[in-house]
């Protein structure tokens, strides 16, 4: 909060003349959290751009550009500072993360506390400070942490705890939780709640459930009643930007929507065009990632440095660039401001005479959101150049490309959606001969091609710009242009948020078995040894191989006396066995107590514990002559675990695996007279790193 | 086709004297297939009112009802007659046995080329004849039945084979594409591509894919282009009633959408009351089928009877009614003709003088189509009297109850639609003390409310009714709606589809286990006696096995020599058994042969054949000498079934059943020394009903 006091302190020392400008950043500061969820952040973006008085010559150029790369680095370093120092999980766009936690992968720190603050206030300066990124996945990313944080029952630590939130004290309900936050993001981010619920059902969730589905849609639609409640308590224009645009973003209703084959034609190139910029987008985040991932790991201290140098090279390009664009006289009959002076809008005069405006500095020195609008505006087919949109395209996408990775939260939606648009842009201005599409229909179509060609999408992105255009005559071409530039980019490389996965090591897996997998059978790839335990256990034993190893997952195997021979009781958890242990009902003899063990727990004893609050083994006091006691593993024992046999196909395991949400399979000996446990599966030893490296140690699975 | 010529000659024997109603319905037949999917069946409703001239008061009312009722009667004994001699699988909505059918239930005759022909033309017949049934459950069973017919790889008898449709001949695939045709089908009926898609997977689909979005998608791309090009196509009006509105069926976007607290709470009274009445349709609906069910076996005659009786219950609401409505001026400053005369619209002038209308008449001799556009019109708030929306809402109401189940192709959609809106309109019109909201919005809003009390969807009914209105302001609202009604309804009984198939005693299985399951174990439910082949079997057992059982998967057990213990080597299918055995690839000796038995098959033989086209046991000639030899089915055996242990929980193994979409669930033992099978898991042990059974056999289970 002060930083961000301290930043307006900065700028309005004599540079800021609107007063209204500090006023909307108060307001902002001051909003609670969940209006600033809603809210868009990028209504502070480009201060020095906005309310900067280079369009008033008052001052000298050179003196502008230090204002504005000097109010930019500040709150890119500010926003650096605390992703690299505080929460380095919040660097990026957070989509793939939550993408895999609900694949099953659980790191902690992904949704915890401390991400999300950074998340929220990184993302306002990341805007802020004039990058070319978004604020879609910090949101969904925002909502997933509020969600994770509401489903772990709040917190006992500052006496807030909800009785009822004990129900998501299991991991399907957290993980549904978490899937109705991140679809409240999307809603949120660009005002559209049926594309949040069907972002997070293509996009997010792993398994999708009937009840996920009403779940999700009852959670956007409370969204939608707050932002339009939201949106008409500041119709009056009193929360700066937010209000702008209504519910609909960017009304394109006006534009024409009849089309001939002709046009269908330039609509089809168009998305093939933009499939192939698409996939080269993904191919060049991935190379920039991997080379900053080794400048990052150097140390925070780099990860600073490489924003701010980011930092500068946008607001050089921001700046510079606007000086190719040539001054062009104002529309005569406009019901707009032009050239817009001291306030966002479409026509800035930057360096030009009074009555011009410079379509460059038009495009450069205004939110994104604006930039998005001033391409997306229809019936203005002589508003940009070709030169002016050639070079603007370009710049931002390398902007996009180079951004991506640093340290700072930023979404991927919005350079796409810029690089998309200024290229339909340009490519509509191009075909006029051929086709008479509206320019700003084109820009449309081309941000629809290029978000196809990067996050390969269908269902969720034709509904989201439908939400954001209201133009619905045209969504036969933007379903066209999808289908186009998804096959397109398809056959070339995966998904960005697939790759960035891939490349954070996250270990996802499909819903359907990879091609290698046939090749194996599921005893090939379990790893040994197999810690067990009997259905009556030394505590000795038990503490030991809780110390010794990190498995989260045991099987609990039956012998004589309790059987006739040795068999598979079940499995039994780690954290279950911690807080059996934790009651200390031991006895001397080697005997079951049963249910009597459970009557010294209470029913939400053995509940899911919020992410890294449970009991841990080395919180227990066990002194040594317990340790020589037994305890009775029978009452906490899931004694239906799913299992296949050892010959079981490696790929239909999978299958069995990823399709019932599993954490662990028991591997059982085809032939008796073997223990009645061969290993255990998890998902480590489906990925392909744990195959290849079984295939080099026994070379003999290659020829399988 | 003659039977419609000859309808079309007895009504224009003197009463027609539009001769475009008849051109209409020639363009209509002559059409090919595809477009006819697309066409809006409902074109040439009631006939009688449209072109009958009661308008001119040229003849007397007797004669004109004479008309209307007998030609009504004509079409609907047309439609009945087909449904009930040649494909009582036509009768009906159709989705209910596509779900079904979807889910795993595989009844071919659902989807056979007969069921396909009834529909399309008992459709037809049906919408004409003026009944309360709507077009799009029997569109999307046409496209079900199209694409099952393609996925079976056309037809060898009429030399429509194509090779590329070999890639379905196997289950999922050919239920993909079965999922697109149903995807399909409401996106025409609609004209709602991606309204399509979400019905496909929020109803229709048992299981999501990510590959099945992109190729529901795919399909309704390819429609919405389609469908584009007719629209344009027939824009001069030389297709009738299919140009009528374009791509928007019932535009609304000129309505007002901003709204205080006060309007937000009557809509959801709104809701929160049509839930309720949607709840009440479910249930009565369930009544009627009851009854209708016990008439209709009585024989085809009788279902006949049925229909002919409710077509002319109905015809006489339609003309008795409207007597009861008030004449009306004309409003003075109307684009519109009023009244209409001679074709379809607004305002019918029934038996008022020049300048009038009747507003009940204008609802009911209407097609269906432009009654649900009256109702929803904005901007006409005087347009209906609170009495004739009560009329026609009660009217239409039970006439929608009674008529469905009756034995034509009969849809859900539009009965609810107009009652849902006629009672909306109502609702608005009664607090416009209180709601300043335009009457047509209640009337969407109050079709939605229907919509979500009897089919209990959520996204892709607010993407449906977002797409036939083109008003995404009120989206908000129309969530909250579809939220109050279902979660209302949801309180009093299940959805209708749900409803229709659990009385059709289709074995829908849930994607959750029923709480029953987890008071049993798999053995207890598996029913016996079990019958299992060694690997290599004698050939006289093998079709012994396969005469007296109707069971499609067998266990095959290995035993001494080829194991050291007797032990499950897989499962094997009935098809693939049969198929084998037409090789004759025996020994005489009790050997293994390998894989040189595959060596006479091609890879295609095994593959899944189209509905009844399979090989059967009766088809094969095995001589005496034959059945003593051994046949090897190491081959054909799938080697890795998924299996339960006895003691596996129910419960969990219905989810594993469920959510990997299996056939055959194998039981084994858990204690050594037993048979390694103990029996074999179907749909049908996981039933309520089966349970129930075993339950009474053996009591002591109810204490589980």
């Amino acid at each position: 909060m002060d930083r961000l006091g301290n930043g307006v302190d900065i700028e309005s020392e004599g540079v800021w003349r609107d007063g209204s400008g500090v006023s909307e950043k108060d307001v902002m500061i001051k909003e609670p959290l969940l209006q600033k969820r809603i809210n868009t952040t990028s209504q502070i973006a480009l201060i020095g751009a906005n309310v900067c008085p280079i369009e008033s010559l008052d001052y000298e150029y050179y003196y502008a550009f230090f204002v504005l790369a000097g109010s930019n680095v500040i709150l890119a370093a500010i926003s650096a500072a605390l992703c690299a120092y505080i929460a380095p999980a919040a660097a990026g766009s957070g989509i793939p993360e939550v993408k895999a936690y609900l694949n099953g992968v659980d790191a902690h720190e992904i949704l915890a506390p401390s991400t999300l603050l950074v998340k929220i206030f990184g993302s306002i300066g990341g805007v802020s400070a004039g990058f070319v990124v978004g604020k879609e996945g910090p949101m969904v990313h925002t909502g997933a942490c509020i969600a994770s944080l509401l489903g772990q029952g709040g917190s006992r630590k500052y006496h807030l705890t909800w009785k009822w939130l004990k129900f998501f004290k299991n991991d399907r309900d957290r993980r549904d939780l978490i899937t109705c936050g991140a679809a409240a993001g999307v809603a949120t981010a660009f005002r559209a709640p049926v594309g949040g619920v069907l972002f997070a059902l293509e996009e997010a969730a792993s398994w999708w459930r009937s009840a996920l589905l009403w779940r999700t849609f009852f959670t956007t639609a409370v969204v939608a009643v707050v932002l339009r409640t939201l949106i008409e308590y500041c119709r009056g224009g009193s929360c700066g930007l937010f209000g702008q645009g209504g519910l609909i973003m960017f009304d394109l209703s006006s534009a024409e929507t009849t089309y001939s084959t002709a046009d269908l034609l330039a609509v089809l190139v168009l998305g093939i065009i933009g499939g192939m910029f698409g996939s080269l987008y993904n191919y060049l985040v991935d190379k920039v990632l991997r080379t900053y991932s080794i400048i990052n790991e150097k140390g925070a201290i780099f990860k600073v440095i490489l924003v701010i140098i980011v930092s500068l090279l946008t607001s050089c390009c921001s700046y510079g660039l606007p000086w190719l664009g040539k001054c062009t006289a104002c529309p005569p009959d406009l019901a707009e401001q032009c050239p817009t002076i001291g306030r966002s809008g479409n026509f800035k005069s930057f360096q030009c005479p009074p009555g011009h405006y410079n379509d460059l500095a038009s495009l450069f020195l205004n939110t994104n959101d604006n930039a998005i609008r001033n391409l997306f505006s229809s019936n203005t087919e002589n508003e940009f150049y070709y030169s002016s949109l050639f070079i603007f395209f370009t710049a931002i996408y390398i902007l996009g490309v180079i951004t991506y990775g640093i340290a700072i939260p930023s979404g991927l939606f919005i350079p796409v959606i810029l690089a998309g648009a200024s290229y339909g842009r340009l490519f509509g201005t191009l075909v006029r001969s051929v086709s008479d599409l509206d320019p700003g229909l084109f820009a449309l179509l081309g941000a629809a091609s290029f978000l196809g060609g990067t996050m390969r999408m269908t269902v969720s992105l034709c509904v989201i710009l439908l939400e954001l255009t209201n133009n619905l005559l045209m969504l036969p071409l933007v379903m066209l242009v999808l289908l186009a530039s998804k096959t397109v980019a398809d056959g070339f490389n995966k998904g960005v948020y697939d790759q960035i996965m891939k490349m954070k090591g996250l270990p996802f897996m499909e819903a359907h078995a990879e091609p290698y997998m046939k090749h194996f059978v599921a005893s090939d790839v379990v790893s040994g040894p197999l810690v067990s335990f009997c259905g009556v256990e030394k505590v000795g034993n038990v503490i030991h191989a809780l110390t010794i190893t990190k498995h989260n997952g045991f099987p609990v195997i039956d012998e004589p006396p309790f059987s006739d021979a040795p068999e598979l009781f079940g499995t039994v958890l780690r954290s279950h066995l911690v807080m059996l242990l934790s009651g200390k009902q031991f006895t001397k003899e080697r005997i079951t107590t049963g249910s009597e063990t459970l009557r010294r727990f209470g029913a939400y004893d053995f509940a899911k514990a919020g992410s890294g609050k449970g009991l841990k083994v080395e919180d227990l006091d066990i002194t040594q002559e317990e340790m020589e006691m037994y305890v009775d593993l029978h009452p906490i024992t899931n004694a239906s675990p799913y299992t296949v046999v050892e010959t079981m196909s490696l790929a239909k395991a999978a299958v069995l695996f990823r399709e019932l949400g599993l954490r662990h399979l028991c591997v059982v000996p085809k032939t008796p007279g073997r223990p009645p446990v061969i290993g255990i599966l998890t998902r480590h030893d489906f990925t392909p790193e744990h195959v290849e490296h079984i295939m080099q140690l026994y070379p003999i699975f290659d020829h399988h």
